[in-house]
């Protein structure tokens, strides 16, 4: 089903790079670690950001149970947005100069995960930042999972916009063919893994950790 | 002169990151192309990213006169967040793993900029985006000006947290040493420009492109 274009998602602005495939929406959530939160607090803007994992139809923010946003944002409006900065377009003019882009804005109220629900959470996340890390390593304690605290955010009220492709050409525009045009295109890389001091010689990187620098 | 820390900068969840330096505010906004920024819409929370380019003891966002959210901004109370994801901090357990990132939470009013100061501001942040850009390519029309919108945000009043370094290491934790632990550090890089169908051969990327590319 497509998101639905309404008051508060039709976007305004180059509304041609507005998406409604919600499978565009969910590739730009896997892409993310850090998501950015904004809620209002004493009637003012205020935006932090979390780690985040998209599970089906709902996007998991992670925090801890002593971060005031997070508490305040328990069943209060949020707006959630992501965005890939995927490349400068480098036009012949600095007007006509842009970027590519892929971006999310989620509206909608968050809830305060429980229970199993929480635990099953947490996995997510885990398995979102390190591919495979919760069978790597223990389960989290009852004592650990009270100092965590999970936020979902349904995803059925959303804005995307992606800027792809290379830079649109004019060929009526006037201006110098001897000033280059073109695309930077950027990415985020992961370097090669630090071992902690304390690692025994000999212990592999694990394959959660060289998942994660794979993407 | 140090962030001042109040009611609204102080950090409450891992407070041992706060950092006050003036400088390190402006190290991570200046290492930033995009800040995710949020106003309170009809009582609600939006956050949208913009362009961005800090200019001496403010911050300028770029937009269109077209966009409802710098309208809306001028003036109104923002808050303008910038994170850099610096790694992945992998831990023994779930509950202890972590991120390496800088971060800055800007509060203030945003104002519209005009004349002479959105002429020099627009310079400012085309040469952030791509170092020297302005030399390379006329300057902008006063149509093209007409058509563009820069905010100004002061540094005022800011919050700044940095996680840096390797994970820390108890020695008394009673976790096994043969899981593996350590950091997965994450950097943004540049590609090879590439360059539009149009640009004739012989054309050299210029010196704005190769110093983006190469930060």
């Amino acid at each position: 089903m497509d998101l639905p274009v309404d008051e508060r998602t039709r976007i305004r602005r180059e509304a041609q790079h507005q998406v409604t495939d919600r499978a565009e929406l969910h590739a730009i959530l896997d892409d993310a670690l850090v998501a950015h939160v904004a809620v209002v607090r004493d009637g003012l803007p205020l935006v932090l950001p979390f780690a985040c994992a998209r599970d089906g139809d709902t996007l998991l923010l992670h925090g801890s149970t002593g971060a005031g946003l997070l508490r305040l944002a328990s069943g209060a409006p949020v707006c959630v947005e992501v965005t890939h900065l995927d490349g400068l377009v480098v036009a012949r003019t600095s007007f006509d100069s842009s970027m590519r882009y892929r971006s999310a804005v989620v509206h909608g109220a968050a809830e305060v995960l429980e229970g199993e629900e929480k635990v099953a959470a947490l996995e997510t996340l885990t398995d979102h930042l390190l591919p495979g890390r919760t069978a790597e390593v223990r389960d989290a304690t009852p004592k650990e999972q009270a100092a965590t605290l999970v936020l979902r955010v349904p995803l059925a009220s959303a804005s995307v916009k992606v800027a792809a492709g290379p830079p649109d050409v004019d060929p009526d525009d006037h201006e110098p063919r001897e000033v280059w045009s073109g695309l930077l295109p950027l990415r985020v890389v992961a370097q090669e893994p630090v071992a902690a001091p304390d690692v025994p010689a000999g212990v592999p990187v694990p394959e959660s950790v060289r998942r994660a620098a794979a993407r």
